[in-house]
């Protein structure tokens, strides 16, 4: 196991986090403890969660989902709180991916004006990225995110173990992150993972930590995302906009699916404006193709992708905010995007 | 106008606040504003605030009263910003009284993660209430603020001159707030409220200042409610319960009235076991009585009071914590009332 200690709260990294999981529990003597789960977690991680801890706690079970990550779903958790007469004393502990983590901590902090919670993230995707940055919340009126705050829990415990069980795509949604965090801040990690192809047999641990050091040192530098927390939303202007867009389709697509082709967009984009190479873009393009393969966007859809992208909440006025790299392992925050100049990167994604 | 600082942000005291007021709002240099009224503040305050104000803002209306403080209310507020494209760069001005303020501080506070909001409480409750701690929210399931945050303004700015507007019932109930914060910690301030009958013709500006200076040492004191700023709780426990009762009957009680009936019960209970002589408590009750009159409260509806009380944020197991006097000007927070013990305290009231 290895610790990696933020400012506010711990990451337990490895297989044999149980330990430690149980003790910090005990010391949080909480006065209630509930478990939020979905009907996968129920089924795949929920028994082991049952079988290694040591104390008693109800259990909250929402519908898994993106589409579930709503406010009716926020009035089934606080109902089912209330009903088991949870106070702010009381623990909540998040089994699940990042719906889980970001719903259910946003439950917990605004439950009787705040209650304290535990992540135990079980997808890739949440272990990388949601492990860090206090970032909670639910999606509203069809706008990720657009309702939530930023706290922090009693610690994170990511289990390694739990992503031998996760569906390949599942897994290579996750890893979206983790090449992000390198091309926006670690050259070294960028040329390790380029030489990744099969996401199938990978010792993640190592990667995971050296990954997760990149968001804290960005995060901790700008809790509350005034400047360089911008960093990490690479690939996520554009990516976003896609991902909402196929949320209402029949193609939906994984975040980290989205995010691919987000980061292809955006590399382009660096490309036409802040000094990102031609060899460096087709080295990223090459390499997402090669790992997401490619989704179709067709132009009609353009508008509302752009429309999607004003409401992002890191814009200032009405220009759209992003984030460019200047090479790879170097970004830039706070730079903007016409429509016009969006509208060439996704003809370029088109084009591949 | 006499300005109240305090750790975060400063208050605002007096019938010249507006110049202080347009330079603040200029200060924050806000990408959008928006102002939170209701139909009341709407006729009676919106005016005033037209005509005194120099910036542009999009009014967004709700309907009054705490029947409305709802999520129902909160997903009209989220939509409307989202529909004036507002971003986590803009301002929310919540114009009216406490519910106003709670509820639109909590849609501020979660919207995009977080958007600045200023306070205009425009009732004597919300004045000497709500300016000061950061309790933000509202009701679910039927108990008050249950889902909420704590989240400060960046200024509060209290209107001295809208209370001259204000219906007699709604001054008496806001009143009951001042009379709390004397029982609690100010012996003085007390025995000077003592000597009022007739609200209407009262000089609130040093009252206020005097009783808000009593709320802010509690509150930098204790934040997040652990100990000593449970004192303000005083009357509340019981007192909650009752409002939240005669909340579905059509004999509604304002937040004050309730509060005042909680205050005289949880008297007799500092009576009982926390050493508050028999001629206080015969002072406490004559002068409640007086301002206030008496409702009448059926003991069948005592298991529901109870069920209510169980509920409340502040107990930290089964057990109903409340905050006791010792003598009028001092409390002690954190004791319990068992069911029997509660009983007795309404039975007194409803001897009276």
């Amino acid at each position: 196991m290895t610790t990696l200690p933020l400012s506010d709260y711990n990451i337990y990294i490895g297989t044999d986090i149980w330990e430690t999981f149980n003790e910090l529990i005990a010391s949080e003597e909480p006065a209630q403890i509930a478990v939020l789960v979905d009907e996968n977690t129920k089924e795949f991680c929920l028994p082991i969660f049952k079988e290694k801890t040591n104390f008693d706690y109800k259990v909250i079970e929402i519908l898994s989902g993106e589409l579930h990550k709503t406010l009716d779903t926020c009035q089934q958790i606080w109902s089912e709180m209330m009903d088991f007469k949870m106070n702010r004393n009381g623990l909540l502990i998040n089994l699940g991916g990042g719906v889980i983590g970001d719903m259910g901590g946003f439950c917990a902090s605004t439950f009787k004006r705040g209650m304290r919670f535990v992540q135990m993230p079980t997808t890739l995707l949440s272990q990388v990225d949601a492990s860090i940055g206090g970032k909670l919340g639910i999606d509203f009126m069809d706008v990720k995110n657009s309702i939530g705050v930023f706290n922090n829990p009693q610690a994170v415990f990511v289990n390694t173990v739990l992503l031998d069980t996760l569906p390949a795509r599942e897994l290579r949604s996750g890893y979206a992150e983790m090449i992000k965090h390198s091309l926006i801040a670690n050259a070294t990690d960028w040329k390790e993972l380029l030489g990744i192809s099969d996401l199938a047999h990978i010792k993640w641990d190592k990667l995971l930590v050296s990954s997760l050091k990149v968001k804290q040192q960005i995060v901790e530098e700008d809790p509350f995302e005034h400047g360089i927390r911008k960093a990490l939303n690479f690939g996520h202007t554009i990516g976003h906009a896609i991902e909402s867009h196929f949320l209402h389709t029949d193609k939906r697509l994984l975040h980290g699916e989205a995010i691919a082709a987000g980061m292809i967009c955006e590399s382009y984009l660096s490309y036409l404006k802040s000094g990102l190479s031609k060899a460096d873009l087709e080295e990223i393009t090459t390499y997402l193709l090669k790992i997401y393969g490619k989704c179709s966007i067709s132009d009609s859809v353009y508008p509302e992708l752009l429309a999607t992208m004003r409401q992002d909440k890191k814009n200032i006025s009405t220009e759209i905010n992003v984030t460019l790299l200047n090479a790879i392992g170097v970004c830039q925050v706070n730079q903007s995007g016409t429509p016009e100049e969006i509208i060439k990167c996704l003809d370029y994604y088109n084009s591949l």
